[in-house]
């Protein structure tokens, strides 16, 4: 236990300081660095094998729905970004600007692209002509840059790494039900992949995507409380199609705009796992997107047939899972506090004594529940281990976000929930943005949105702020 | 036949205009489009699918050698790229400058990676300190920019889509190896992926890498007889250790340099498939990276029983290929033809006589040979057949690379082989370079490579310029 103690102290406690422990998780577990260029991040090896884990998945998601990926350029010209007058409101301010190439200084100067709805706007309003080419469901996985000023690993960097899919159709009804089936997708992977429960919804029209008409969301609860919006769809009905001139022949021959969804998850989910599975030892991998499910760890390796019985069982176990063994000369405890750290989800002790037994020790990352397992029967004992351990990541997470929702029926109650129990508060709103604004000003909590389950509003529902008629019950948040 | 020559009018021959023919392919293919950000291309779904293809095989047999996948940021400031002195010199004319973020003046302006390695150098030199941090094997696939005048899809744009492996060891024995390892897995993959044969060699130190010590290529021949250079890996020394400080302690505690390499393909490859198997009827695509590789169209599809039959065929086929039913209400001639500009390697035509048999025709998009099949021999007609054409279009593609070889004694033979044969021409060279120079002035060819096999050199060899004794043997060519 020594050596453990040692261990955690080289990480700040989650209770003592959340975002000191955050960082020190990113850095430890080496899922990022930082590099000479100020706010953006390096993504190194076990992060990025992450984050091609969730992509797989959702790109398989994708394609099963009829998707299609592309490649748009990553520059915009400033007159194309200026077409849609709301959405370049709300990225200009935060765009990087192009202005000279080689020694020419440009003409016009380019943004490196924020997001590239107008460049897929440009594009569909040249192949598009008749309502035979539509829909159009189109996605890319691309970079892209929004300057910020102050910066976090995953959560707000300068540059990140995102998916956008762009899609357009024939028929309101029909986009309508393609934004609601990606947020679906979304939360899908989010629950099933990453063993986080999430709360769907629509946001309010002050927190809605910059052009567009409706924003459903997902949204997560991380350890300290905070929410997470972990992925966006939007609606966007025909306002660029109107910019842009995005048309389609109809059956009868007449002119229609089309109308368009998109919608994107980033890099920030790597940031949601860490805190929402994360513990004070380190980074929690789900499973079912772990770069290394299981590590062996041979003990008293230099003892005769240690390290070939360990090779043997890593041929065994990499038919059912991805496995390590680490052979190194490092010492047993250092290794168990590695992989600790780098949430390995089950570490395989095999030593002189278990061999004997024909047995080997199973360490549970999340419980630290150790189990002896017959050799032969890993080959079954593993996956349902991977499983066991994703079902109850999924569930501590949904129990802890359950006992950090309140409901608030006045401000007092509002502000009580917000400072002393922190998590969501669910609480009725009128529909007003004085409200709203009044409430984020009072409270720290923004609306996060107004869910689709459990949205019933009765007569007597009054809004927490002023006490009208209330429209909406809201999810009301600390975010990041 | 009327409607092929009505389709075939679309594109200009080859013979008429190579250049126009491209771009009509590329175009009418519809594998990339242009937008309104001068000199960059939007690779579009059916374009974009077959670099899925390509990607998808090479990061099979990165990771399959040890190769981990990382990102880098996007933007690199001017002091990072100014710390390797040759390096800056051959990138800074043509890269593209970002001096403002929102609303601010950048302090330092920040290029957009044209390549990476300094970026992976700043990293490297921070994350090893020990030998026993050796060797990192990092890989990215991302798009880099260098600021191009004359701009063609896929062989010279200002943005591009690549990898760029970038590796360091403790050796130069190592070191070197590695080099070689990813020249050979480039070649391995654009011969038996791409159908495209290619030459192995070392450039010459005016062609090679800037701020390296050796660079491997593997050169192709176009329809045309110009060359292309489909990949290239480069052994770079201690260049960059020195200029970033990249040391590592050895078994004895000495600081010494890391040794480095760096390798790339990038979607030129896309260009080389279209100039290697295009002909005037449109694409042709590899089989083992096209995104369609049966596409069955039915004939007399209202008769009864034809769509059925043509959905259960799709049903059998897809359990041995990726294939696409066109069941859309064109006429099967324009399917044909639509189909063979795609460059589909196979078509299965089934109506209501081949029913009654119960075969299928298809037909071959490489030789357009038709064969009849039995319906229930298909699922081990279709894998044969593909691996067939990949093998013919690999025996033609190299047939006509040999053809358009040839030797040269002196200059009249070199001018003459450039002017009316086209193509590689070998001749020998003293290793001076104002020879090289002087060659290309008069002939127009550039040296591609010095190859690995084939280079004896023997006494009585004179170079072809300056008709000193001679160094290497060397293939020349005009080039892409």
């Amino acid at each position: 236990m020594g050596k453990e103690k040692k261990f955690v102290r080289d990480i700040t406690p989650m209770d003592q300081d959340f975002a000191q422990w955050y960082t020190d998780i990113v850095k430890k577990a080496e899922l990022t660095d930082y590099s000479s260029v100020r706010g953006c991040m390096i993504i190194r090896p076990y992060g990025y094998a992450m984050w091609e884990r969730i992509q797989k998945d959702l790109d398989e998601k994708f394609k099963a729905t009829g998707h299609e990926n592309v490649y748009m350029p990553l520059f915009i010209p400033e007159s194309l970004l200026n077409k849609e007058k709301e959405h370049i409101e709300g990225f200009a301010p935060e765009v990087a600007w192009v202005t000279h190439g080689g020694d020419e200084e440009l003409t016009e100067k380019l943004c490196v692209r924020p997001t590239s709805e107008t460049l897929f706007c440009e594009h569909y309003a040249k192949i598009v002509q008749s309502y035979k080419d539509l829909p159009k469901l189109y996605n890319q996985w691309c970079s892209v840059v929004r300057w910020e000023k102050t910066t976090r690993p995953f959560l707000r960097t300068t540059e990140f790494l995102w998916q956008e899919g762009h899609t357009i159709h024939a028929t309101e009804e029909e986009a309508r039900k393609e934004t609601r089936q990606m947020l679906d997708i979304y939360a899908d992977h989010v629950e099933n992949m990453l063993a986080i429960p999430v709360i769907k919804g629509k946001k309010t029209e002050s927190e809605k995507f910059a052009g567009g008409v409706d924003t459903y969301t997902i949204e997560s609860l991380m350890h300290d409380g905070k929410a997470l919006q972990t992925g966006t769809s939007h609606y966007l009905g025909t306002n660029f199609a109107k910019g842009f001139g995005m048309q389609y022949s109809d059956r009868e021959g007449k002119l229609q705009y089309v109308h368009q969804t998109s919608w994107g998850v980033t890099t920030r989910m790597l940031g949601a796992i860490i805190m929402v599975h994360g513990d004070d030892s380190g980074l929690v991998v789900p499973p079912r997107i772990a770069p290394i499910q299981v590590v062996i760890v041979p003990i008293a390796q230099h003892k005769e047939g240690v390290l070939e019985k360990a090779n043997e069982l890593k041929e065994l176990v990499s038919k059912v899972s991805r496995v390590k063994l680490d052979d190194s000369d490092k010492m047993p405890g250092w290794k168990f506090n590695e992989y600790e750290m780098k949430g390995v989800p089950i570490r395989l002790e095999v030593g002189p004594k278990d061999i004997e037994k024909n047995q080997v020790v199973l360490v549970r990352r999340d419980t630290r529940e150790k189990t002896i397992v017959p050799m032969d029967q890993l080959e079954t004992a593993i996956p349902k281990l991977l499983d066991d351990i994703h079902n109850s990541m999924y569930e501590r997470a949904k129990t802890r976000m359950e006992e950090k929702t309140s409901i608030a029926k006045n401000m007092d109650e509002f502000k009580d929930a917000v400072d002393n129990k922190t998590g969501f508060v669910k609480a009725m709103w009128c529909g007003d943005e004085e409200c709203e604004s009044k409430i984020k000003e009072v409270t720290g909590a923004s609306s996060r949105c107004i869910p689709f389950e459990e949205g019933n509003v009765s007569d007597e529902d009054t809004c927490v702020c002023c006490g009208k008629k209330a429209k909406h019950l809201v999810y009301w948040g600390k975010a990041y």
